[in-house]
């Protein structure tokens, strides 16, 4: 739980300030939308609409609710920053450096592969890797 | 443009379907979500709301238009089977096999080295490979 939820009871939470609604104790925002971050509820309101982040507040387990807020505070910035492509955008750019680096260390173990036939298998300490 | 954008004068798309209004001949969700696809659109309303998903497609440019339903409707994908880290957890899973796979690639050109020092150099053409 985010050190911030004890601030509640002094100031309302951000999601309620951006919301102009009273800020009560059993508030679903409260511990995830501290006062001092008020961007982070923008964003995520922006995005999703306040309504739908409080329905997936609620589906999920308490224990997972900081984790929740964090993802859809990292996808919102992302799809601002980048309307048409969002955070798949870097779903995308990280499976083509995957696909790069898989191609470079099979290109790797050839070479390894080549260096242990020209030396007859007598440094069989240095097989090559398999990823 | 998809193809079953003509459609449209026979059947409302899927967004004016399940928001229960007449489907125009500029409706803006029209061109992306075809009758045929209900659940594309209960998904991306489900999880941004039909409000926004409608303000993304009006900042970004026509053509660019279709990549971005198909970025919204991923997410929401995600997001419905993970509501804790939607597709921010493929990104984590990816980020982990990035850096797997260039400690693999680290050792691997470490042995290529050890290979090139047992051999003195004689072998030249078979230099350490870098990312």
């Amino acid at each position: 739980m985010s050190s911030s939820y004890s601030n509640y009871t002094n100031s309302p939470c951000a999601a309620c300030k951006f919301l102009r609604r009273k800020c009560t104790s059993d508030c679903v925002f409260a511990p995830y939308f501290p006062p001092e971050e008020p961007l982070k509820f923008a964003n995520v309101h922006r995005i999703f609409g306040a309504s739908n982040v409080s329905k997936i507040l609620h589906e999920v387990a308490p224990h997972q609710r900081e984790d929740a807020v964090n993802s859809l505070a990292y996808e919102a910035e992302a799809r601002l920053k980048d309307p048409v492509y969002g955070c798949v955008g870097a779903i995308s750019v990280l499976q083509r450096e995957v696909l790069r680096l898989q191609r470079e260390l099979e290109e790797t173990n050839v070479d390894l592969m080549r260096y242990d036939s020209f030396l007859g298998g007598e440094t069989s300490a240095y097989g090559g890797r398999r990823g």
